[in-house]
């Protein structure tokens, strides 16, 4: 942490749109810490579906933001710039960042990185953020879980998936959520859920039913669009909210809207990379205060899939999209 | 008022699913004012485009209510049943109602009627519930219309629109309608709208970006359905809200839910037929204390189109299934 900080390093560069492939190594500029932003050497950096999406030339990143992929870090604090009040050189920090996550020295407003929750290591503490944030925004704040509510959550064994169980259980919530294998749904029932359904299996809306006397859930939180869109309503309580997050089935989907009104839903929805710096403050001040306790008694904690070291973010990639993760990747930048 | 009441009364009759000509009327029994209930000898009731749907077999009255069209009223309390603590025989009110609006008699729970607005007669009393219920809920409750919102109301010469028109122009939003004519766009202007967009000939969605310098909308009341559902997105602000209350152009719809996600909208919607009394009353209670005076000082009024007798109300629905009226038709039951 006392080294002299190098002028370049190496970053995970999209070098066209394409396959887990075009991911390569390069050499970069280190980045200078900005007014109230730090420079964290980073150790760790999550890997998130909207990488893929970006490497795959669908998701451009923010105006302004690095065009390196990563959303997430791990890290230490090498330097600060102006005005940075909380953190010092040398302090351990997690951060939510815009981009830029996947190399050696990432910067991020100090308001949106947390201290490494006691107990945690760098894999771990970089796997927390990006489901963190958006489940907490999309779950409770966007979505308003209370405790005795049912929540459904789809692909339960994504890094989302695996973090809005916990969550939503830690919170008093009935969890129910859909996975595609029955090893998947064994992984959610152990991470909290009330029932698991194997959608290739069932039909999640019946399954629905079932679990909660007719009545379908209160809350669903989505991220796979498409026909999914309508079954959501059909599953959905009267009064029932469905956030959603994004659509790996599609953007487009023949909906049934009376279903919407009749049960008198709200459909909302929200991103989180696009968001402007404060507003992720705010999220960050709500994690520390309600959740990070629960990390540190490890009543929540992330689920760690894969580590992969860094040059190698190609595999993480293939394995993201293979489908066949139970919880987070993770590159090892150490 | 102090006639006795008779057993028997006229009612309009749907003799079977079809068109306007399926409307007669019939001999039935004057109901008994149970528990909590008002009997009011109707002199006039409102005629709304849900009666058109009854009148078609599409829209069959929740369990329970009369199986007579009409869901609001304006007349003379003849009877109370036990309990009823507010209203006296003799008093004028006007009341929403689940079903049986188009007789001489009607029975409604206490909490559902409010006492006729100082100055207004029988015809317009009974224009006011439906739209007013309606308005107030989706527009001010649950879609949260705050003073210097921005506030977009499809069909603006409809019941429903003129009333939504004056509501949030009261109430301190900058309104923009759309109607199908320039005599409609005209009425809306003078009704209140700050801009009356004729779809015939403009795309709204231009129009509104236009009207909101390029913003969109905060929130949006739509009854049209179809393809509005993806335009009614397109149109909409950051954060914009989107309540449906029917869909006159039909419930199925490809949409893109993107623009949902990535505008972070909330697209909710409600009827109010099937609510239980107690829900109503709630909302009489807000209206009573927030619009009612309105009303008095004239500073909001129903908006009648034309006045058919009771035993005409074929071509009351006529008229509107015609679209051609500007504001409410209304049934003259004395």
């Amino acid at each position: 942490m006392a080294e002299k900080i190098p002028t370049t390093m190496t970053a995970i560069e999209i070098t066209r749109p394409g396959g887990p492939l075009v991911l390569k190594p390069g050499k970069r500029g280190v980045p200078e810490s900005k007014s109230g932003e730090l420079l964290v050497q980073v150790r760790a950096a999550g890997v998130n579906r909207p990488d893929v999406l970006q490497r795959q030339g669908l998701y451009p990143p923010p105006a302004g933001s690095s065009d390196i992929p990563g959303l997430e870090i791990a890290g230490d604090i090498v330097a600060v710039g102006q005005g940075v009040t909380r953190f010092r050189v040398g302090e351990r920090v997690t951060a939510l960042v815009p981009g830029g996550g996947y190399a050696q020295y990432c910067t991020v407003h100090e308001s949106n990185a947390l201290p490494i929750p006691a107990g945690y290591g760098y894999i771990e503490a970089a796997a927390i953020p990006e489901t963190y944030f958006t489940v907490w925004h999309n779950v409770f704040e966007r979505g308003g879980l209370q405790k005795g509510e049912t929540f459904l959550v789809h692909g339960g064994s994504s890094g989302i998936g695996t973090t809005a169980i916990q969550l939503a259980n830690a919170f008093g919530a009935y969890v129910i959520t859909t996975a595609g294998s029955e090893e998947k749904c064994e992984a959610c029932i152990k991470l909290g859920a009330d029932r698991a359904i194997n959608y290739r299996n069932e039909d999640f809306v019946e399954a629905v039913k079932e679990a909660t006397s007719g009545k379908g859930v209160n809350l669903t939180l989505d991220m796979v669009g498409g026909d999914y869109i309508e079954r959501n309503y059909e599953a959905a309580a009267v009064d029932g909210r469905i956030v959603q997050i994004a659509f790996l089935n599609g953007a487009k989907a023949n909906t049934d809207i009376s279903k919407l009104m009749v049960k008198r839903l709200t459909h909302t929805g929200s991103t989180l990379r696009n968001r402007p710096v404060d507003f992720k403050a705010g999220i960050a001040r709500e994690l520390e205060l309600k959740v990070w306790p629960l990390l540190v008694e490890r009543r929540v904690a992330p689920v760690i899939d894969m580590v992969y070291p860094l040059h190698e973010a190609w595999r993480a990639h293939e394995r993201m999209e293979d489908g066949q993760n139970i919880g987070k990747i993770v590159l090892d930048v150490s």
